[in-house]
């Protein structure tokens, strides 16, 4: 397969494996697709040690970095360039309210107190502009081909830093505009995501945005969103994108690092077991759909915090109820395209099939017209 | 092109198109697709007429009619099979507040009452099986080639009368479960509709959606929701499905009797100006966002009252605001594709483009893997 994407990266297939496993990066650059790993939850001193594995395992082939600088959150006009001074002055933003429904949430599943206190890094994670520029500094030492950005366009400065070194730089889009502001900052590649995908996402369905995002913008685009197999894959190169991006679809394969409990979720949910929340991070996300996403939306729920207020309010929360084992409870990122994953497969299998399925897709196709 | 679904029917291009004007579905069918007409709002006797003049006009090219015999509904178990009745019965289920609340959305908007009382045939549509088998009966006596049912699997007496006439029943699904029930009654074309679509939809979009059911039954899919250009209808056929299904396509076309102020609305909106909303019938469809749709979801509303009761509800309100001209209030059913709708075109131009487009994507699609 030949587009605009496999010859500005190099690789032989235009798909694109958003992971926060090292491993599934890896697994899907050496079998000629392009690994993305997801920095966010990483401190730059780990993202070292991810980045610098991942070097040694990917058998010289490109891969990127993702990293999320929001156009906008609270605490973005404060002027503290320290996370730990950033960190304070946040936490104080919290209302009590706002905790006491946590602590109660909690205690009415019978979740216990975790006996130590989460560190500062954690609880922020690279959602601001304080904690993901040293992620974009540790990215840019290594050989990555890609540096990605979500929710918004990345800052200028940043896309000249990545051009510098030679690498590109790729943005997430939900609508047409949005793209249209990344390709101003120099973005290279737009990553149109329809609400269907998993994490943050928007309200336009794959279907309909990426035609309106192509004919928008002069750059190459994936489709994200809802491509979990070679249809899906035709699909949203039928609509005019020259890769796709996945994400969700990384979650259940052999090498992922993902929770079991999370992982038997995944196996067992249909399509319908995901909604757009904003219990995760403040900012609208598509996650699994539980008693966590259920009492963020009941009568008795005080509202979801500004990013990245919200992710610090329940960032002790989500450990303890992963510590405990509280399936109910556990909610993290997942695309409507979990209904058709039931089987765990290696990481190289899923590139093949979606390869193989891709190429029937496209004979069958051909036989129409030619009928 | 050939499918399964242009061999059942004899048409040359697998595009069915749903409207509720009688223009619109013969134009389509005559230029090779297949017009279907939506029945909802017609007594049984201007049924009768529409149909006539589609026999009158449609050169003896095959066309279809849409009926909405919802599975379940409030008054279903009523045992009353006069409409009349019905209406009265049901009627006196709704509650004085939720009067209170449309009648003050109007007064704050300045719509004046209306002079004259609403039809009773009117309050009611054919949203009930005592309303819609009325319609069943006139267009079996019409030449249709294909009588299709929403919300629900059409009951199975009424699957055994369109056979015995030679009529194909088609059934609308949002889910693989729904497309499984209705293969079971009979159904012999499933329309898999995604999120994204216009009126009674589900949350799954069409990219994850139409593989699910291509998968889940034998019997041709057409992919709905969504499809408004060529490379949205090559997508919908790599998903697996063997024509499309459109709708608000062909809201704004010239032979659409679509009024003036809704046509300007669509030309102007974004693909974010619909939202899926249960302030039209009671069951979630995807509307027109407005002040309309934005009074249902705000603290002071009520809630919505179940199907039919709150049609029954808005239609007095819906004609007022539509006789005062009030913009901000009018809701109708309307589909993301609507942000790519901003052209008048006829019918005509609308399927030679859909087809012209179709045809460049599945080239450009041979050529990647050539390249």
């Amino acid at each position: 397969m030949r587009t605009r994407v496999t010859d500005m990266f190099g690789i032989e297939l235009p798909i694109f494996a958003f992971s926060h496993c090292r491993d599934v990066v890896a697994a899907v650059s050496r079998a000629g697709g392009m690994g993305v790993l997801g920095a966010l939850y990483f401190t730059p001193e780990e993202l070292e040690i991810e980045l610098a594995w991942i070097d040694e395992h990917v058998d010289g082939k490109p891969y990127g970095v993702d990293v999320v600088m929001p156009a906008s959150y609270a605490g973005a006009d404060l002027g503290v360039d320290s996370p730990e001074d950033l960190v304070a002055r946040l936490q104080g933003m919290i209302p009590d309210g706002h905790r006491a429904f946590v602590e109660a949430l909690l205690a009415e599943h019978g979740v216990p107190p975790l006996s130590e206190h989460s560190e500062a890094g954690r609880v922020l994670l690279g959602w601001t502009d304080a904690t993901a520029r040293p992620q974009v500094e540790t990215a840019l030492k290594h050989p990555i081909a890609l540096l990605a950005n979500a929710l918004g366009p990345p800052p200028a400065d940043v896309v000249e830093l990545a051009h510098a070194r030679g690498v590109k730089v790729a943005a997430l889009a939900s609508t047409p505009r949005h793209a249209v502001k990344q390709v101003e900052v120099g973005v290279d590649v737009v990553v149109a995501q329809g609400t269907e995908a998993g994490g943050h996402t928007g309200e336009i369905s794959t279907m309909v945005l990426i035609p309106q995002v192509v004919d928008a913008v002069d750059v190459p685009v994936l489709a994200a969103g809802g491509i979990g197999c070679g249809r899906q894959m035709a699909a949203g190169m039928a609509l005019g994108a020259e890769g796709v991006w996945t994400g969700s679809l990384w979650l259940t394969v052999e090498e992922a690092d993902t929770p079991e409990l999370a992982r038997q979720h995944i196996l067992q949910a249909t399509s319908r077991d995901t909604v757009r929340s904003r219990s995760w991070t403040g900012k609208p996300a598509r996650l699994l759909k539980n008693a966590w996403t259920d009492a963020w939306e009941s009568p008795e729920s005080p509202g979801t915090l500004p990013m990245p207020l919200q992710f610090m309010l329940i960032s002790g929360a989500l450990r303890r109820i992963s510590d405990y084992g509280a399936g109910e409870l556990s909610t993290f990122p997942a695309g409507q395209i979990i209904g058709s994953m039931n089987q765990v497969k290696s990481a190289k299998d899923v590139v093949f099939e979606l390869v193989e399925e891709y190429v029937d897709a496209i004979e069958r196709l051909g036989r129409l017209t030619e009928g």
